[in-house]
């Protein structure tokens, strides 16, 4: 049986649940490719409904699901409940996109004559892929687990879900997929539109299964390893979406030191303690300036740390990785500056860490991302010393300048940061990801796989793929593409054309 | 040196074109990322008319460019012409693209109040990845080599473009590069715009080459493998954009074999025949009724093959295989029903040929693509039998219903075939692709390994990536994402909103 561990006491519990065997993950999958054929009769309005109504039910189970989250996780009943919050927005947010349509990127050319002669009718649209496969991650057991983002595009886009529910939460994953069950019986949806299995082994299973269409994963390189091993066992190759690794640089520019170091000591210390330090989007490295405004920050800094409590990870391979990536970090030349409170006898407890290097020193070896609360200092002497020092760090899903808003230099510095991150940030934090349909959540390797985002909006185009009539029956085509008054945005003989009344 | 063939007469002739060395693939690359820093800041419109200029360069070479492109490949002047009138088409709606800006993705969410609290202010768009590298094609010298949609449409997203050239026809490569920097010339465009590279090793060391950004390969399975291997030596993966391999089935159903028989053998024929049967559109394998029906529709092929003359293939590779590919169908149980003239003295010629067998006979061992002039007939019982064979073809660019318009379960029958193919055709033929914005010249693996076309508008999405701003000043945005009236189509606040006067 499948245990769930309490990450304050260490306390393992056997569940009721087992992993799910090889035959299980044929049953499941089977049931997922079974629900696809329904549920690709759907209108998209049916399918809006059902993710209104999956919001609905989980917020039905919202007192026992931010419980049990809290029990399997120790991130705590208000950080949970938030989390709640933002997975239903998530799902009603989808349900709006879906009627909005214009996810679909419908395009029609008319036949006619072209300046190569005459052209056929040709008609474009995205349809859903198939069974997608989702893994879910440690350190959102809502938003980014079986009820979340991924979960919430994939069901937009027509696709049914398949989720390896992580082991970290085996118990919120089971009611989650409860919820979502509840509202797939109420929606009149397919059975197999949300499919859940348990254990490394059978999500791999999953993955190599040739009726599963697409894999997603938020987590780790290593985990990244293990799925595309199984994808390249396939017959044939599906995409992979991973969110995988990220540090998010921040760099305090000379200007924001002077000016702002108070605010961004507070903002700065905020962002990387909350949830433990276990957010991809925490930001793990520093550049602060050298000279007294970059001291009183860092002393600023070495006071919150100081005074912070020890921080309960989420699972024992967190908890020894922190250990040894702090280890190694050291080796490689940072000094330990503060430590927060040590263990409070739970045995997944961290204390909080700053650490600091110069920026002559710093090294590849200093950018390794650390899950947990610590943060890496880096003292430069000039912002060009900052900027060769950031090239050196992988790929990510974020940077942020802390700065002031009248600074000269500003696009130039924006401009060199672009092909480091996917979302650039001034004076706001990375933490705390905005669900919207401008946001972009992803980033040059290693930070994502893909050129595509989890969150926000366009995370829906990773579950479908074009799709292209030529000379259709009006019967044949898709009803968003007939002739008539077009009921979402489409592009008609090259020009954009909005339905009538917006 | 680089040699070239005539496939007329097999005549190898010495070029004054080395092999690119490893140096020489270095100087190239650091030119492509030189030219990206100084394309990042060029306006839209300049990029616009670049395209344009690179398209009357093109022009103004003509003559030479259909000749030189005839004696390297045989295809004959008419469609060589064609295909560079298409070329040129291609890069002037690609700069009606980029100033149309749709393509960015823009989106602005202001910071406002959210059901989750107060919201930053986050802005997206599409920016260009940074240089990339096209493969050419043997098949097409001009819309799928150095000329064509993949550098246009990587030009337009802003993207320099290095280019190996096909060992099939350098010197028309050469001529080709050397239009194109005519125009990168007078648009006053770095040089680095558009490098070219020649041999093998040459396009493998420009794909590990660490600045590379994206590969795109118009080719074999083969092919693929090779780039694959060589991404796969890389620290950071890249995106890999390959169109691969389609066999194209076409369903003649009973009612299309009853009323339209000669019109389909008509089309068929041309379309298998034309170009030497070298497209990757062309319908390699066709189901076809029995009964008297569809016997007429064969007997009307056998006529049409027996009276084509013999085709010129591209090189020896390609003649090779298409030997190889006939013997393994005959041996996997297909019979020869017609041929076409023998060889004309030509070292790479060879005879149209046609194959029959029936659906029950039907294995994966038949549904092998044979670039060249070779169709598989498959004789049905009925139209559940023809589907359950085109199963057992791979994913495909196309799938062609032939039928008549008012028939019983039309739209069935193409729900069934979606799954199947990229593009649906009824009552036309999948060869003569519309260059426009709904096109989509992509399919299900293996006949593209992604979720995008290289043909069409769209193309253009493959070489960009979303990039988001959090509170960024005014003088940080890209000017598409700054205050005032749109400039083009942009979603702000979750509406979609066009520029003034559109």
């Amino acid at each position: 049986m499948i245990t769930t561990t309490s990450p304050r006491d260490g306390v393992v519990v056997e569940t009721s649940i087992s992993p799910t065997s090889p035959e299980g993950v044929e049953r499941v999958v089977a049931s997922a490719a079974d629900a696809f054929t329904e549920l690709s009769g759907w209108s998209r309005d049916r399918r809006a409904t059902l993710l209104e109504l999956m919001a609905e039910h989980v917020e039905r189970h919202r007192d026992e699901l931010v419980e049990i989250a809290d029990r399997e996780t120790a991130l705590g009943q208000a950080r949970l409940g938030g989390e709640l919050s933002r997975s239903m927005f998530q799902l009603r947010l989808f349900a709006t996109a879906v009627r909005d349509g214009c996810y679909l990127e419908a395009a029609i050319d008319h036949a006619g004559d072209t300046p190569l002669g005459p052209g056929p009718d040709i008609r474009r649209m995205l349809v859903p892929l198939g069974p997608v496969a989702v893994f879910g991650s440690s350190n959102f057991p809502f938003a980014f687990s079986v009820l979340g983002g991924d979960t919430a595009s994939a069901i937009a886009a027509g696709c049914p879900v398949i989720l390896k529910a992580h082991g970290s939460h085996p118990l919120t994953s089971e009611l989650s997929a409860a919820a979502l069950r509840e509202a797939v019986a109420e929606a009149g949806a397919p059975s197999g539109t949300v499919g859940v299995v348990y254990g490394q082994a059978a999500g791999v299973g999953v993955v190599r299964h040739p009726l599963v269409t697409a894999v997603s994963l938020t987590g780790s390189l290593g985990a990244a390893r293990v799925i595309q091993a199984a994808i390249d066992e396939r017959e044939e190759p599906i995409p992979f979406f991973g969110e995988l690794s990220s540090l998010n640089p921040l760099l305090v520019t000379p200007a924001g030191a002077r000016q702002r170091g108070d605010e961004i000591v507070d903002g700065l210390s905020a962002s990387v303690l909350g949830s433990a330090g276990q957010l991809c989007t925490k930001p793990g490295i520093a550049f602060v300036p050298r000279g007294t405004d970059g001291d009183d920050i860092v002393a600023g800094l070495v006071a919150r740390f100081e005074a912070a409590p020890s921080a309960t990870l989420l699972n024992t391979r967190i908890r020894t990785s922190f250990d040894e990536i702090e280890a190694r970090l050291l080796a490689a030349g940072a000094d330990k500056v503060a430590e927060g409170a040590r263990a409070d006898g739970g045995s997944f407890s961290v204390a909080p860490t700053l650490l600091e290097v110069g920026a002559e020193a710093f090294t590849g070896a200093l950018a390794e991302e650390c899950f947990g609360p610590l943060l890496v200092a880096v003292r430069y002497d000039d912002v060009d010393q900052a900027l060769a020092a950031i090239d050196k760090v992988p790929g990510s899903l974020t940077a942020t300048v802390q700065g002031v808003a009248d600074e000269e230099g500003l696009p130039e510095l924006f401009h060199r940061l672009e092909p480091r991150a996917g979302r650039l940030l001034f004076n706001q934090y990375p933490t705390g990801v905005r669900v919207s349909w401008a946001q972009h959540h992803g980033g040059p390797w290693p930070a994502t796989n893909t050129q595509h985002t989890s969150v926000g909006v366009t995370a829906i185009r990773r579950w479908l793929r074009p799709v292209a009539w030529q000379n259709a029956p009006q019967a044949v085509l898709p009803v968003e593409l007939r002739d008539g008054e077009p009921s979402i945005p489409i592009r008609i003989d090259g020009g954009l054309v909005l339905p009538v009344g917006r």
